[in-house]
């Protein structure tokens, strides 16, 4: 049995975001992403098929959904489930040290 | 967007460990487990239909599985893929505090 950990193996320079797939099966792909600082391009949105289950492990970041005017605020074991084809883009992410989701599409 | 937290609302009092659905579709169910110090009743494994991702938020845990000699430590990060039917039980949870999984079933 391999167990691993999700805060380690962080590279310290990221010039993009990483997503890493943990678990890929049929119905469901597991990924951590790690941001610095990275957010969404100016204009764009996530158009996801599946639905997307988030959760901060670590850090904190603001998301924007569509047709709304307040960024939703996440911050450490914060989670938050993003139905498919919710329209989304990450306005933030914390601007010191990395912020590590943990996603869950399916 | 409803945000919750993975570290909020556990009950002080918990003569039994907590497993709380957060999402549940066809395909998948994402559990927070909380175990204060609890372990698989003597003598039983698990052996369940669908493979369990699962993930330490924290805390710490002994796991063993069917066949192996050495149980398999996991601490907070430490994550784990568990094929459908291979039997394993939880040895023991931290002593001290709670120790909070998430489980995801798919």
């Amino acid at each position: 049995m391999n167990v691993s950990n999700v805060f380690s193996g962080i590279q310290k320079q990221m010039p993009e975001e990483i997503i890493e797939t943990i678990v890929q099966s049929h119905q469901i792909k597991i990924e951590r992403i790690i941001s610095r600082s990275h957010s969404t391009s100016e204009g764009e949105w996530y158009d996801q098929g599946r639905n997307e289950w988030v959760l901060i492990l670590k850090g904190n970041a603001g998301l924007l959904f569509e047709g709304n005017d307040q960024t939703v605020i996440m911050k450490t074991g914060d989670y938050l489930n993003i139905p498919a084809h919710r329209k989304h883009r990450v306005e933030w992410t914390c601007p010191e040290g990395e912020t590590i989701w943990l996603a869950v599409h399916y």
